[in-house]
């Protein structure tokens, strides 16, 4: 099959739809789609149920949401108030949020790489709780019910000498939170994808993902508390561009001949660059402020 | 003659080399090239000198000389000292620095999106004298003959409000430099180039060149004095690479059908995408100190 | 007089308060407040209206409006629209916004000096529409009367080796516009003020005036257009805080011994430090925000 | 004593001089002094040795080195070399370094208010280690004994809801570091030592140091391992400024009598205040550049 070399991407979306262009059915696997027309909004619901369908997807057993908006990718006054909503909206199908949680949302990525950042921005944005809470009680917030809140931009390996995950253990056996939610940016196949599309998951983040590659996950099995993972496509590796275009051409050819061909023409320095809308920069930004909004209000409202 | 639609690059030497490719000659243009093995250091000279060489060019009359060295892509302790050196000969050779000059260093792009922000921060590392001399006279630096450096940031029309070539007349016009030296951020074709070449030409900066493409250029005859522009590619069009991977593929088709086909090919979407190293961040950093430390050292020995 | 030395202060209205404590009246100074309970914001108008009223107030004829806003200093959801709003309502009055204007906005300031960057932030947060109104006309903009509104920032002159007035005066000649606004940061004598004031006036910047002192104005003298001034201030020098606090235990000395007591107990590192509050980073994000505002309230809406 | 109250310097040195001040003796603290005349750097060593003397000093019971150096303010080509080495020179006293060591380095502070910011800058330019040699083993790094560097930069507890102890000790419980060295900008009392001042300490960080006061100290007794705190003084309270400059003027009075007048007489409003160096962006640059040198340099050589 195409792409099971180095081609990747971190949308479980993505990996049905190739199916799809195949006419393959995945057993195991079960597509929702829904779309919002007056907002313009896509949710899919992509439920991975057996070991087989896992095995078929390349990712974990578990539940993944995508929210496609194409608005997202353009700046907005209120900062896609809509998307927040849909995100918060999820959010508390995947946590009970009925009864007081305590979350630690973990801010993975590399500040210092623009397309890689959406993760730290997210952190800085968020309401955090925790603190108030042990210092001047539940009664100061005028609310029953207040979820505890805290949250760590861990940095990458090349800047601490640590794994992420050693970090995040570390605290999460210190702070003992009861759910830890992910947030990172993410690789896709599709440039229509970039920075228009939020993945929701409960299977936390794997290895492999991420536009950094992680060498070791962030899980429920490693953390030993429930992980969320949220993320935004930001990249499409230059590789996968040039081999998808590519592979139209070359349908004719036998599938073995054409995977050797592709990785001939395939010019080795384009796998250390990434293709990335111009306006990444100011992209980062404001995404990053509805994802934390998305988040604040799940946390608020009880 | 492929590429001449949308595939575009700033660098003269690409040029010479797709003639090159096709065994064409270029009448009115000479190339001489240079390597100092030790430093590996390549450095190309391109002149366009007759009326013809400039169209089949599609630049003007003038010299291109570009410094290639595959280690400049590489963060270095002293911030590649010999290509700093390497560009002040070269604008020695420009630029009478034997008698006392005013020179204003105008930092093009945009500082908002990273791969576009290398003028800006070469004049922010630059050291200006003008100011100094006015107030305190030539007598304080202890040197016989001082250049007068100023520099300035337009920022970019969708900041401004202006064409940066308004701006940079209007100073110009009230500041009375004996040259101008434009820097900014290039285009290229191959990726190979991106952050390890440094283009140097005698003819300014031309409309539709830059990462952020400029709509009027800064020229001699747009602004009545010398001007010399320096360039570093730090992007290639998505576009580009998937064109110029297919084109290889295409060989055996009519010209004619050839770039019908790739137009269709090609998403629209990847025109508004480019493709940049992961480090971009990084070297725009360190590439923009070494360009400054050649106007430094140019300027400050005579 | 206590504080003609040293100790400065950038706002009109603290100037009339040194005369008040005194109980001393100014001839050729009309002093008019306002105070809006429910906004909790007060308007005072301090006009100067003769030489002699000028002289006394050590700056030239004119009309200089301080709105004060205790709110101001903390941040707020919709970033103080109601500050927004007032400063719109008092530009409509000194520049006549009924009849198409072009505008110019000078970002004054270095963007590295946290607190002497609010004017490189204003610029940045501006719609401009000069360039759009260029190419596209007045149609695309499905209004009557559209304001065209540039912006530039022009650094200071240890970065560009210019005088920031030779770099504006260079760009009014080139683009012709009909009115300047200059925003800066200013200095205060009382750290209550500290970004909690916002001054407009209509007789431009000053020599001696803002966080780095200008040496040469943006005036109408200068650059022959007219040129409002607009200002908040966001540092205290360190002298002046402890000039004012002694001040007050010396008031039995004689006028000439206290002041020559004073500059002997004030050390001269001093004079090189300024006061500032901690959060000053987060604050000039949104006062920033909230003055840019101001403007494209006042430019949109004809 | 004056200053018991509200006015704090982090610096023990600074706590001695108040000492002398009163021309008393502090029984069970040493003294030493060292001055190296031709590259103008002061080194005192203070020791604090009896229970006695810790009461006294307001600090605990260890050593608290402070290098004084007046051309640190200003910038400098090599970043000041030799204060990265003296530095070296003392940590290699304070830590067995001819051992194999695992070293954690948590920069202390606030990356959001510049004059806070010491400590993550000092991390973000640290040679990290410990990833390299858990890939790729010792052999990879060509030398007999390499030290195993990690980095954390925690953030605060407004960002994290989080104690930064809370961070620290979990991380410290999962990688098990044999050492922890704490970098953070600190409060000093005299205008004259910011910038110009490193103290290093083998007791750690203690509760209300630092530019934002620390709620609970990182100390051997907290994280089980030995701490190290290094740390340059980058502000100095604006209550201190007035405070200090007052107290000359009121020798006559009371003690007593002085306290109350004094506290009486300094606006509430300072104390959110900090007097800071108009050039506190850049300075923050190459400070934190010649520390991480200072520990790359200890570090490397073994």
């Amino acid at each position: 099959m195409l792409g099971n070399g180095r081609i990747r991407t971190d949308l479980a979306l993505e990996t049905t739809e190739r199916f799809a262009e195949e006419h393959a059915e995945i057993r195991g696997v079960e597509v929702h789609e829904e779309y919002d027309e007056e907002k313009d909004i896509r949710t899919t619901v992509v439920k991975i149920i057996t070991e087989n369908g896992a095995k078929a997807m390349g990712r974990p057993q578990g539940n993944y949401i995508t929210i496609e908006a194409p608005n997202l990718s353009a700046a907005d006054e209120d900062y896609h108030r809509e998307i927040s909503e849909e995100i918060a909206r999820h959010l508390k199908q995947l946590i009970d949020l009925e009864h007081e949680k305590s979350i630690l949302v973990v801010g993975l990525g590399n500040q210092a790489i623009t397309a890689d950042s959406l993760g730290p921005h997210v952190v800085e944005n968020l309401h955090m709780t925790r603190h108030l809470i042990r210092e001047y009680g539940l009664k100061s917030f005028g609310r029953e019910t207040v979820h505890r809140t805290s949250g760590i931009v861990p940095g990458v390996m090349a800047q601490t000498g640590m794994e992420t995950s050693e970090i995040v253990q570390g605290i999460v056996a210190e702070t003992k939170p009861d759910v830890v939610i992910a947030v990172d940016a993410l690789a896709a196949r599709s440039i229509r994808r970039l920075n228009r599309t939020v993945q929701i998951t409960d299977t936390g983040i794997h290895p492999g993902s991420g536009v950094e590659n992680h060498r070791i996950g962030l899980t429920e099995e490693n953390l030993q508390v429930k992980v969320i993972g949220i993320g935004v496509p930001t990249v499409v590796d230059a590789a996968t561009i040039v081999h998808d275009s590519m592979a139209h051409l070359l349908d004719a050819l036998e599938e073995q001949e054409q995977k050797e061909f592709l990785e001939e023409m395939i010019s080795p320095n384009l796998y250390s660059m990434f293709v990335t809308p111009k306006d990444v920069d100011e992209t980062i930004k404001y995404l990053s402020f509805t994802i934390s909004e998305g988040l604040n209000l799940a946390f608020s409202e009880v």
